[in-house]
């Protein structure tokens, strides 16, 4: 078994963190979980958590397991580590993974940061797996620098999207009831088959119900049913729930999850995943501006964006301005900025901006998007000016692709009347484009509204 | 009840068509749809559909009722409708809708010219829609111009991906067992819950199935069992199998399908659809030159293109010189084009492709897109023609867009060496990024490579 060290300080998660929740969850339930509410980092219940990350993904028709795919060019289970390590109360995290993926695994831990982790083997089984994970937390391993926790979830790695709200339920409900676990309704019918391959029998629907993850257990309860379950169990059993009822009598507590906990199984589930991350990291939109020019085309810009983006948060700015705290803040919440040059092409504000972000870790865990905007006559810029900009903005454009950010040039004409109307609606449109698509592949082109 | 009239000729789907499906299904399979294999208008068993709609897509969040959820722009209902219309042993389509959503369900059958559909009025229950849609093939209603089927096919309006192989399957089991159904294996443990929210059993996984679609019946059969269930039954039944069963006593026949065949129930099915469908549209490249030009540097191009689309047919050749059939078969093949134009910015082979493509019908059900190649030498071409070409595409583009057609330039520096190599690459990958993206926010540019 071995331990990551800690990482260095990263940026925040998009998407509600736990001063959000606490709003939403009786006082109670919080104050289980932390003594004193005004310390947040001294929960009176130790957890941990265990990942089973030793499939081979065969369902999903491609080599690589489905843990290691690539969402955004970074792995899902990148994607899982990052939702349970911003929950400050789950202590370590211990991830199970095949001998073989060992190396791709610790790549991962140091590339994105990932801390908190401690890796074991994986067993030819998921539950194989998750026994190496609970031994490990169990300190019956001699060089575990773990220690016992009094309640263990148990996740999967290829559901990313685990919200603290469901982590903190399965959890309270485990310490109540020794197991717990989240459940979804069921989408489709399920029924039993007879030996000739012909219908015996429909379930009905409305009473049962899907077992999803996370699940939650006392770790005593859990562990000790590892230990006396069978052989047969460890290679064809699949609900440890049904583990804990088994061997240690604990009737498991039932948690309704949200949609979001399902499991990334075949290649459209991958293809959603990245829908959705894409989604979150567009709702916030920066946009800077050089405090001595003139506001109003950017005025005119900011109305037309709100127009066409009417469900994302716009936030406008100085960045020279702002000292760099403030900054600091504002970047660890966006992944999207727009950056204003009104008649000039010295991109000075887009060059500020660029090496604050470099500066930062923000495009370490996710594509951060820059546009950079020109405002030109057309009829006052000869055109051989507008050809320099294309060629810095594509020669940096190919640096920053490097360091994860994406950078595009934008023109709009600053004329008069309809014209200037119209290609405002334009460059709102292709910002938004460019925003929700997040390609790499169309970075440093200098775009004309 | 309402008939539709039968569309103008459509394009063909992207995906498996029967020709395929019978060089793979055993012989006697296909001969029993089809008494002469040589004429395939002529089957031997009557089949129909009925197409439940009137769901209002509560599960997924949004307003829309979600089969008439748009993807790519186009309501998922029409994606369905084409799944079965293009199996050419369906004689009728029956889709039962709410009264509200007529209209809707009217221009969409329209719109994207859908053929052999009728549409009757939704039930305020699955079954009840489903049974009025029965009744007016058993020409129960005064004014139904259909025919009675011998089987019918039960499928949802939300499952897009059905294909013509399980379709046959499900109907030759019908037509041998009176009823049959497409299943598939659990993704997870199905349990059943105590009155107090706790596991009471889980169910062994191996032993259960999924309930899917498509389903097919010998018409009387399930007509006979819907005739005689009760109003609970037509209330808070989820499964036609199991009506048959219970009222007719056959026991359905379980048919494997694919993954594909999964019901798009929440906003990340949506963006799983909407990725299969660009994927789907995606795999094929049609490179058109003029025979006059210089195949040197189009050669590059294609080997850049090989290099970085490696999974995608890429097919080239002279739209001028193949004659309309050919061009019209070509058409209906491929929605990704890339036209090529050296030393030039008159456009020909552009401007032919864009009247071949607004005379066919190609872009009614998907966007294609149009890439107009331009290999420029920056050291001979003034700066200002450039700007022309500019202008060009960004208007024809703008009305193209209204068409469904997604027009972009792109410029190649066409000089010597290494600096062409690269400028080559990076054209391959633009191109690549327009195709798999397909986003219409970006359309009108002159990109540069």
């Amino acid at each position: 078994m071995e331990r990551g060290t800690p990482g260095a300080s990263r940026p925040a998660e998009p998407g509600p963190c736990l001063s959000n929740l606490r709003g939403a969850e009786p006082a109670a339930s919080a104050s289980r979980l932390s003594a004193d509410r005004a310390q947040p980092g001294n929960p009176t219940i130790a957890v941990a958590a265990v990942l089973p990350a030793g499939g081979c993904g065969e369902r999903m028709g491609v080599p690589t397991p489905k843990q290691f795919c690539p969402i955004l060019e970074r792995p899902l289970i990148s994607y899982t580590l990052q939702a349970l390590e911003r929950v400050y109360w789950i202590k370590d995290i211990v991830v199970a993974v095949t001998r073989e993926n060992m190396g791709t695994m610790r790549n991962v831990i140091q590339k994105y940061q990932h801390k908190r982790i401690s890796l074991v083997e994986a067993g030819e089984t998921r539950h194989r797996s998750i026994f190496n994970g609970l031994k490990a937390l169990a300190k019956d391993q001699p060089d575990s620098q773990l220690s016992k926790p009094e309640v263990v979830i148990i996740h999967d790695a290829v559901r990313p999207f685990v919200e603290e709200d469901v982590l903190l339920k399965v959890v309270i409900a485990a310490k109540e009831h020794g197991a717990a676990g989240a459940i979804r309704p069921l989408v489709s019918t399920v029924i039993s088959a007879s030996a000739d391959g012909c219908l015996e029998h429909s379930l009905e629907r409305a009473r049962h119900r899907a077992s999803e993850m996370p699940q939650a257990f006392l770790f005593d309860v859990i562990y000790e049913a590892y230990r006396q379950c069978s052989d047969y169990d460890l290679e064809f059993g699949t609900e440890c729930l049904h583990l804990a009822l088994k061997y240690s009598h604990m009737k498991a507590k039932l948690v309704e999850g949200s949609p979001d906990l399902w499991k990334v199984t075949y290649k459209r589930d991958l293809y959603a995943a990245e829908s959705i991350i894409k989604e979150r990291i567009s709702h916030e939109i920066c946009v800077l501006m050089n405090p001595k020019d003139d506001i109003e085309p950017i005025d005119h810009l900011l109305k037309a964006l709100k127009n066409e983006l009417n469900d994302v948060k716009i936030e406008s700015g100085a960045l020279s301005q702002v000292g760099r705290d403030i900054q600091q803040s504002k970047l660890e919440k966006c992944y999207n900025f727009v950056c204003m040059n009104i008649m000039t092409s010295d991109f000075q504000e887009t060059r500020n901006l660029l090496s604050t972000l470099e500066e930062s870790s923000l495009s370490i865990l996710y594509p951060v998007v820059v546009v950079s905007v020109h405002f030109f006559d057309f009829e006052l810029v000869p055109l051989s000016q507008k050809m320099e900009s294309l060629v810095w903005v594509r020669d940096t454009a190919k640096e920053m692709k490097k360091r994860n950010i994406l950078l595009h040039g934008l023109i709009i004409e600053y004329s008069q009347g309809e014209k200037f109307q119209e290609s405002l609606r334009q460059g709102a449109i292709i910002i938004a484009a460019l925003i929700k698509e997040r390609s790499s592949g169309l970075v440093g082109q200098l775009l004309v509204a």
